[in-house]
């Protein structure tokens, strides 16, 4: 007999035979929350808070077919989801250009670039050139660890991989270079405090 | 016989009985582009200039049923759109938050304030108060012609209407407030223009 929980995901048996350590591990590293919704509550938090004005971009969208159904009701019937050219987070820190992408990974050793679009990148790099403040979040799903990692350090890695070398970032590096924000009730994930250090430096 | 072009509009052959004059308008003040592709190129333009980073937002999406097909394509079965809660264009220009809405309007003497919702206002306010800049670009369909109204000024008319005045910016007080911008080639819309002479002052 199957379940099926009210979120669609399957629900068997098997999940009760995970070992009960690792089960605690997993429960950890979720706490129910995705690191996209931990940053929009944090965005929330500095924009009711008077702190910045960031938001999430939203998902970029081909729509194909959309039924009027009348003037106010539009469904859209048909529509893929698009390849992001930009970041996805923006918005304005003390009069600065704020600009950053925000991803997970399963790895508990190293930080896969391909994360990352080629395109992202050179949007990071342009942003950087018109003096924007360009950075990323990386969050190691199964120890719950967040780190933000200047746009400076993630295009040393991009051009080591681009150059042959290793097509992820090593949990080490990410310690020594990036900058660790520890998880906060308000804010969650307190980015900012990393951003004002770096500008005040 | 009825003939159906290939975006999908309805040929009549009524639009043949459109009198010459009225027609020679609307084909000058169309000229096959919208305020938004002329934005867009106008800011690809910037970005391949080195100009600036400036880029529309996707639309807000609602997404109800998606068809995962395989592990590459998903289709997007059923969703909606969504109102905006921030404005549609922002980026960086010389180390500055940039934040801007663009509209249409076809009446002749005004500009409606029905074109932004009060979450719109707000957001440029909090912008604002961030030291960013924010602005509209508007755009006056039957004459073709384009003005920049910096938000200080759109308050101002959005005040008015809160305290029972007009619903709409009359065009005089736009010519007399905003600041035109002819149509160029190369940019097409140059708003910049404008804010770096807004900079300088």
């Amino acid at each position: 007999m199957e379940f099926h929980y009210p979120n669609g995901r399957k629900y068997t048996s098997q999940q009760k035979l995970i070992p009960k350590n690792k089960e605690k591990i997993i429960s950890y590293g979720k706490r129910g929350m995705t690191l996209e919704e931990d940053l929009n509550d944090t965005n929330m938090y500095y924009l009711s808070n008077g702190t910045a004005v960031i938001h999430k971009k939203p998902t970029p969208i081909q729509i194909v077919q959309v039924d009027y159904q009348s003037r106010s009701t539009a469904v859209i019937k048909e529509a893929y989801f698009r390849q992001a050219s930009t970041t996805d987070y923006n918005g304005v820190y003390k009069g600065k250009y704020i600009d950053f992408e925000a991803k997970e990974t399963q790895s508990a050793t190293s930080f896969p670039l391909r994360n990352f679009h080629e395109h992202q990148i050179n949007h990071m790099k342009n942003v950087v050139s018109h003096n924007g403040i360009a950075f990323v979040i990386l969050r190691f799903v199964s120890t719950d660890e967040v780190f933000l990692l200047e746009s400076k350090d993630l295009f040393l890695f991009w051009e080591r991989m681009e150059n042959g070398g290793r097509k992820s970032i090593k949990k080490d590096e990410i310690i020594s270079c990036g900058h660790r924000i520890e998880y906060g009730l308000h804010p969650r994930i307190d980015y900012l405090k990393v951003i004002q250090h770096l500008l005040l430096v």
